[in-house]
């Protein structure tokens, strides 16, 4: 995997922003936008943001070797590391990957400048038992253990503290990636808590069933992650959030490993401490694997989307839907300048699809009296069988309609949802096509 | 309340099993089984339990105050306590009827001996700062604090340690039972924690909402019990358990008060402290006030029932159910005793009555070649919008007629769930007419 991604960025090496002929393209052919060349989007950025499309900002080199910080790490604890007889390493490269998540800040420090502390050592456990010993060894000789999964955190909770002298471990999860049992009768499923959230689910396909919980990183990040931040997925409103999915969880602390001792999905007696390690970030122990309700996948899988005249229509529309209780597996809202956004990233149209563009905009515009530069849209997702689905269209689009939206077909709704995935590419984009005004506040 | 309900059993004075002229009736006008003569019952009690009708038991007297153990309690302590401006007492039938839950071992223990050891003083306070109070005060001065809410505990939480030499404070709620704000827009309210089921559901149902929180106790369980206990109800399919509908809640614990600063439903950062709340039992400290979800009353609210061949038929359905997720707001399996029981308790029926009860008795039995030996039945509550309905029990009776069940109407599945209600006062009767080779394992 990880030769795959940036090490700057967000996501593929391949799957990136360029402009060739003053116009924006995505490089891959790994989302519906991927080798296209998107005009609109171009006239978008150059309009809303004042982007120079020109004048390309270029960041920081990989660094080498001797730009990394030496490891704080003493020959003791050297040795006990490879005592553990668990893959390891101290180059530079390896421990700046694992010295950061997400957030802006972060991607811009590696852009621009370098963290001011970064593990001394990550280390790739490949089972349980690895990190009962890891975690031992850290706590009996003073060393910090900072859990690492997908690397796609967006809380600094894999930010090494400026001022930690004691010796840093990475430890990185991605070689516990195994699905441990698939239990059909009782629809449980027990993984090691590196599985990544698309190879979890390309498993579970061919099983025929699903998890459901797709949170935004959902292609990078992990099963473990996805618990220790008390994740939340667009389709919870069908499968729930990571917290209603989770049936039981094994985490190391140096104190031992918390553990339930049943896999019931629920039990009234006494607190319940699965909700203590939800959530908890990686600052209690380690979580080594994870009991997760699993479902047959779902018979049909259908988008939607409704227009509104305006933004305060939408928002009562979702009110009333979730009033009466029939939020189907995904419904958002976009307001007027995520709507333009999400439709200046459709490709060039053929001259069929201008017409009909054309006609489309005509209807909204005039015959329905929407302003375009008021109008918002709900984006939907439909899961379930046939007649399920068929009957939460005909619910929400009724109340759709009484807030005098009116239905907006599937492409638009699938356009929504696809921006979820490639959001994370667009911001690493501007980082590097700049508006030097918008940099202030970073 | 205190003065509607038994002191050594459960629920209702006026309602109870009685025995005239060798034929059980129940009485009081509260239940659908009220103020009739139940010949069937009579008979399965006579057949199945082998009990003689014309022998009841005699059980002890209600305790007069010299029965019951003098308070153990200091003058510095007594002058705490006045000191406190809460009303309170050190009656014995007061510290009696707080020493216990509804465990078949604390009703005969009522009946046939005493308990070990039972509160000293029973504390009414009538707000949260008074709570804040006097569990300062308990603190501060070694005494113990036993939160008492509607007592139908069955886990033992309010009972009082045998050797606890430190004076016992029973705290009790039921002056706390104000619903103090609805916020019809967000769909929650705020209630103190001594609010009865019944009560808190009566006054949301004039103003058009329900909580949908139905534990078989809700007659007389308390809303802090509920949080305490981590109650599930018999709607949770729809309405969700306690802790789905638990925003927020307050509870006063000798370090200080422990709730969140904020009214959100989920937060994604840090451990859930609501879930160390709930199922505390009264060990933690007290609740003293709850923030839960509301929702529009449903608009049809309808039984149903399906019958089986026999219970295997009835689990595979059962479990075809739960991996389809299409669990109506109820959905229960009685097993053939349970079957059984639950006809007894139809009153005599008329000559059409009987004919009726005849033929579908044979319709069952010889043409759908049914035995009614080993039926067993599914009882089943819909709860929702007309369409809602219909949809769910169009699915449910598919899935049904797969494992050879047939719909069996809604009489059948109301009883079932009119059990729920009075099978603790069945128990308590069984405790006034015995088989003496029953009593063996209490």
């Amino acid at each position: 995997m990880e030769e795959l991604l940036k090490w700057n960025g967000w996501g593929y090496k391949d799957s990136r922003f360029l402009v060739k002929d003053g116009i924006i393209h995505f490089s891959g052919s790994r989302y519906p936008i991927g080798e296209l060349s998107l005009p609109y989007f171009t006239q978008w950025v150059e309009d809303v943001l004042g982007v120079d499309l020109s004048k390309p900002h270029t960041s920081k080199d990989q660094p080498v070797e001797e730009e990394c910080p030496y490891p704080l790490i003493s020959n003791d604890n050297y040795k006990q590391i490879v005592h553990l007889n668990v893959p390891f390493s101290t180059k530079g490269i390896d421990r700046l990957m694992r010295a950061h998540g997400h957030t802006v800040y972060d991607i811009y420090t590696l852009k621009e400048s370098f963290f001011d502390r970064i593990p001394d050592v990550v280390l790739w456990p490949s089972c349980h038992g690895d990190v009962v010993k890891i975690v031992d060894a850290a706590d009996k000789n003073n060393m910090v253990v900072i859990p690492f999964g997908g690397g796609t955190s967006v809380t600094g909770a894999v930010e090494c503290p400026k001022d930690e002298m004691r010796t840093i471990i990475s430890l990185d999860t991605s070689q516990m990636n195994k699905i441990l049992w698939v239990d059909r009768e009782n629809l449980v499923i027990c993984c090691e808590s590196g599985i990544i959230g698309q190879d979890l689910e390309r498993e579970l396909h061919t099983m025929g069933f699903t998890v459901g919980h797709e949170p935004d990183s959902y292609e990078f990040s992990s099963l473990g992650g996805w618990v220790a931040t008390r994740a939340s997925g667009m389709k919870k409103n069908t499968y729930g959030n990571i917290e209603d999915l989770l049936v039981h969880v094994k985490m190391v602390t140096p104190k031992g490993v918390l553990e339930k001792n049943c896999q019931v999905p629920r039990m009234s007696c006494g607190p319940d401490f699965n909700h203590i390690v939800l959530g908890s970030e990686g600052c209690l122990g380690v979580i080594t694997e994870v009991i997760l309700k699993i479902r047959p996948l779902p018979k049909m899988k259908k988008y939607g989307s409704v227009v509104f005249p305006d933004f305060e229509s939408g928002v009562r529309c979702m009110r009333e839907v979730a009033k009466q209780r029939c939020q189907p597996a995904s419904i958002r809202l976009m307001d007027n300048a995520q709507f333009k956004f999400g439709q200046s990233l459709r490709p060039v149209p053929g001259y069929f699809g201008l017409i009909f563009d054309g006609l489309k905009k005509l209807y909204i515009k005039k015959i329905k009296g929407f302003n375009f530069d008021s109008i918002c849209v709900m984006t939907l997702l439909f899961e379930g069988d046939v007649k399920d689905v068929q009957m939460q269209e005909k619910k929400i689009y009724e109340i759709g309609s009484k807030f005098g939206g009116i239905p907006a077909g599937q492409t638009n709704g699938e356009r929504g949802y696809m921006l979820t995935f490639v959001i994370a590419y667009i911001r690493v984009g501007f980082l590097i096509f700049r508006n030097p005004r918008f940099m202030i506040c970073i």
